[in-house]
């Protein structure tokens, strides 16, 4: 987990094989699942994560972070995807 | 909710067809929107939603924070768009 | 206020027909305009909004929460505008 | 204060002509300016501004904030100059 | 660690030698690792580290936070790699 | 200080000659050395700096707030650089 080009084959169950998805709103899906995988890579124990998602989902400054997070990790998959041009 | 590549038709209601609007006002409002539906896919429940609301509309840092967000998701929108240049 | 391209024509009142300015220093006051008007869209009543005005404006934390969401605005205007290379 | 493209002739004090710099060192000095200037369009009281500076020039959080906000400011400036490569 | 360009020879042990990976999955690893080594730069006794880490990984706010920072270290592993288009 | 563009050869000691570097890594410490020099122009007292560091070197948020600051800067650099590509 600390090396700069961890080999991806090594990768116990690979999730991300792209940043090209169908239209913009697979994007957005891709975007919100990216913000939680970076969250479950750092807090890896399922259930201490399901004992705090109650507590920020109601959380309204916690909810518009999220909104934030998201919209970082989207910005970089529409690149990708030529912003869905055509 | 967790594959890497969501088919866009499985999704429930499709809401987000295209980044391109007719304006950059019309641009501003697809942001707010899309800052929205990042909070409402984190917390689904509406009436928890409802509740939440009076309380970060009063909340200066919180009002702050939104701006912020919207600045983001609209820096999308606008590149998209090619900053409705012409 | 849900829809993914509400028509710019239906819209209140226009209030950002161009992200184009004449100067750097418009494109300063158009990403001030921006952020003040995210902020007024979520929290619509004028009463409340000069209530935390006195508030955000004598907290550290806020004030450089204002610059940096400025900045981001700041950011696309800059960008719409080639930088005002010439 | 509220409109989409004020004139800038119609500015108080024009302060920002230009965001092209002699060198990257100028361009970190306007990046700071502007992140100011931001603060001072929010709180235009003199005396309450000089008051909160001790304040925030002693909370850690305040001071790596203020460098986030500083680094949105170069970013700009930086994409204006070219990133002063030659 | 307070001049402007360090020479990468003298560094204690390199371990960024490329923003390049074989896959977005890699890259994704990548933006972690540099989160981490921005972090552990700040604060170089292991012990503490270790201490903390429990800590932020509890608290929701951190979390998203996390998931923020990895997004901005990503955008420009994404951007440096093409985003993987081909 | 206040100045829109400082005249670079009246700064008391220039530090930012480029942000050209030889590889990612020595790009990587000139984020660092960048966010700090932020801190620094904005509390210039260095015992107030050297009692503040062993305060937000323990905050879990403080050091996440790091890495996000440092990602930011490191971005422009990185872009700078054609991203080290060859």
């Amino acid at each position: 987990q600390d090396t700069a080009q961890p080999a991806p084959d090594a990768a116990a169950e690979p999730w991300l094989a792209s940043l090209i998805t169908d239209s913009p709103q697979a994007g957005f899906d891709l975007a919100i699942t990216m913000a939680r995988k970076a969250v479950t890579t750092t807090q890896t124990d399922k259930d201490t994560l399901h004992k705090l998602r109650p507590n920020y989902a109601h959380d309204p400054q916690s909810l518009i972070g999220v909104s934030g997070v998201a919209a970082t990790w989207f910005a970089t998959i529409a690149a990708a995807n030529g912003y869905w041009r055509e």
